[in-house]
């Protein structure tokens, strides 16, 4: 099967890495900042050196187009982002940018020519770290986000999504919503299964089911040195037994059910005063909706029946609920026949993260391709990957798009 | 025996209590503040009026005498503060002041007296809500704290101890640390044992021993959506078994163990990131100096366990250690026979709270008698307690005070 040039794309990796380079090996280009124009502009000349062709939407979603032999079907998508947290690593987005570019640098080289157009979209402000909420660009595309919304952000100097792409000059005019035959992005995976697992390639299925919960545990403050352990309502004993009664749940719903308790607060609290409120967070995920709602069921009966026991006053509401969403069949299934016939080890694997393509996958028939990331780690300027196993996922990347889009020899 | 005139005690509590009255039937009198003068002054004249004089140490600690017979003896001395919190109640303090005065006029009306001279002390900045730390005024008379320190300490507005007394003409020319012949103070419980015991007056054997730690746990902050379950080292899930492990160290050292976990922070917490970083604080109390280094050795193995269990780090330190005070035999075989004359219900307790009396227990024979508080309720505006209570707790002063001073009849 084809493959493309590895060494390429490692160097433009690396290149790309240059632009607004941290101390530490990361990188920080925030969305809209002149270090994300100089990362764009950088981008936008190996485009045009490979004959694509730019546009922009009016969220400043940028687009390269390789013309396919039928230039009037609708074109196969890759992507993901170039924009950075703050002290953000080198690969999280710019991976799938860039092998996208690399997928149609070797369709050049080889003089390979599709049915379907394609392109290499580059979504604004995937990071959410100037400007809410992430995933800004894909959401307004998909229309998941209006338009005047997404222009009205504002970054913490008060400086709107607006303001910004006009002083970029990066609002075009190419329909958000437009038609596309499908999308396919590659990423590295932000976390640890596939390194812990040995594996080089991740086949992604979808994305998962998330619910976040709020908790209050309400008992009753008093004295530490002179109330009496029976005569006590402690609010953060009967919180820690609750959240340990979560950690056992999780084992219960595994492996894939996951459970994070992430946010904790004692209302007015003091080294010598007992634990009259508390509020934390629970943090829910699978990749079934149904199994989720009976985890969050599970979830209600056994925190009401510590709060019953010890005779606290529990609240449980919904903060946010975001359904699984499962890819494309046909897509993922060109992954998956790509990365077998390219005999790389591989395993399914579920999106833990948010990533455009989440967005996109309500729109078009779409997929993802993982790499491992080293130890996991991601948001970090430690964040790294194996340039072999980057290789991969961009030929990997390269025949399913092949097939997608309809090879022409 | 003998008893107080308990109707004027009452009027007398009542009439201080309009002294910087709140909405909600509490009082603010911070310490050397217009109200706290305007307390002071409403004592001083009742004091003239019982045909007391009055004196002022250099940190403004004010002391009523009533002659002795022969009046070179040490001063047998009750008393308390007529500070409060910013939204305290009206008897914390204020009653063991006032049972004092009420002690004095009632051995006037009785012509009754004592071989010792009688004083009732009025404490400076007791509370600690304006100028810290707590229970200024006697740890400078005790020796606990160094007079240039306890007159440096300056409240969130920048004004000093030693400015507010100047401004209040209340630096007096009575030595720090006189001798003392004992010290009785009279107080609410500020804890729900005698109500929910059905306890008329507490016989105070002495003060906790108090040690609060400080707990740091660390595991490895992750994303709560793509780390599995068993690759999670997650600082709360183990913080949450440590504090559960610590409830049940409480009841292995009932009854008089007490264990509390009143602070608890993680470090740059998200809701959807897997706690990397957990300090909490251990509030330990028992009244026996011995036993609160069992509590600390077992927290520490307990805690040892579960971190070593789940691979968290973890360390331990001691913050602060207050040792135990027990009081004086003899002082507080006065109290006991005094409401065992009297006929009261009663009971041993010990001070949970801190006190004026535990700084005097170090340089005189002490003792304290407490009152029932309703609903263990206190640096609260509805703080209350029981009228006939109040009395009560007058009666077994006033006796003891008798048996100790030398009664001359």
């Amino acid at each position: 099967m084809l493959k493309i040039d590895g060494a390429r794309l490692w160097a433009s990796l690396m290149e790309m890495a240059t632009v607004g380079a941290t101390a530490r090996g990361g990188s920080r280009r925030l969305a809209l900042s002149d270090e994300d124009r100089a990362g764009r502009e950088l981008f936008e000349g190996w485009c045009r050196d490979a004959g694509l062709s730019l546009r922009r939407d009016p969220v400043g979603n940028l687009f390269a187009r390789r013309t396919g032999e039928d230039d009037s079907r609708d074109p196969v998508v890759m992507g993901s982002h170039l924009d950075t947290q703050p002290e953000g690593g080198r690969f999280d987005g710019v991976y799938g940018v860039l092998a996208g570019l690399e997928v149609l640098r070797s369709l050049n080289d080889h003089g390979i020519r599709t049915r379907h157009p394609l392109e290499v979209a580059v979504w604004t402000n995937e990071e959410g770290a100037r400007f809410t909420p992430a995933m800004l660009g894909s959401a307004a595309f998909s229309g998941a986000m209006p338009l005047e919304s997404a222009l009205a952000s504002r970054d913490k100097d008060g400086v709107s999504v607006g303001d910004a792409l006009q002083a970029l000059g990066w609002q075009g005019e190419l329909p958000l919503g437009r038609r596309l035959d499908s999308y396919f992005e590659a990423h590295i995976e932000q976390g640890p299964i596939l390194e812990d697992n040995g594996i080089d390639v991740g086949v992604v299925t979808g994305g998962q089911s998330i619910r976040w919960l709020d908790v209050r545990v309400g008992g009753q403050a008093a004295h530490a040195g002179t109330t009496p352990m029976p005569l006590r309502h402690d609010a953060l004993f009967g919180a820690a037994e609750m959240i340990l009664a979560l950690e056992a749940l999780a084992q219960r719903f595994a492996a894939h059910g996951l459970v994070t308790v992430g946010q904790l607060q004692i209302a007015k609290s003091s080294r010598n005063t007992i634990a009259g409120l508390v509020d934390f967070t629970i943090d829910l995920r699978h990749h079934r909706d149904d199994v989720i709602t009976a985890m969050e069921q599970e979830a209600r009966v056994l925190l009401e029946a510590i709060a019953t026991r010890r005779e606290l006053e529990l609240e449980i509401g919904v903060h946010w609920a975001s359904p699984a969403t499962p890819f494309d069949t046909d897509c993922v299934g060109h992954v998956r026949a790509a990365v077998q016939g390219l005999g790389y080890s591989n395993q399914d694997i579920v999106s833990g993260a948010g990533h455009d393509a989440i967005h996109l996958a309500r729109i078009c028939p779409t997929a993802m391709v993982f790499i491992p990331c080293v130890g996991g780690l991601s948001h970090n300027e430690a964040e790294d990957v194996i340039p072999a196993q980057a290789a991969q996922g961009a030929d990997v990347l390269l025949n399913a798009v092949l097939a997608r889009a309809g090879r022409i020899d």
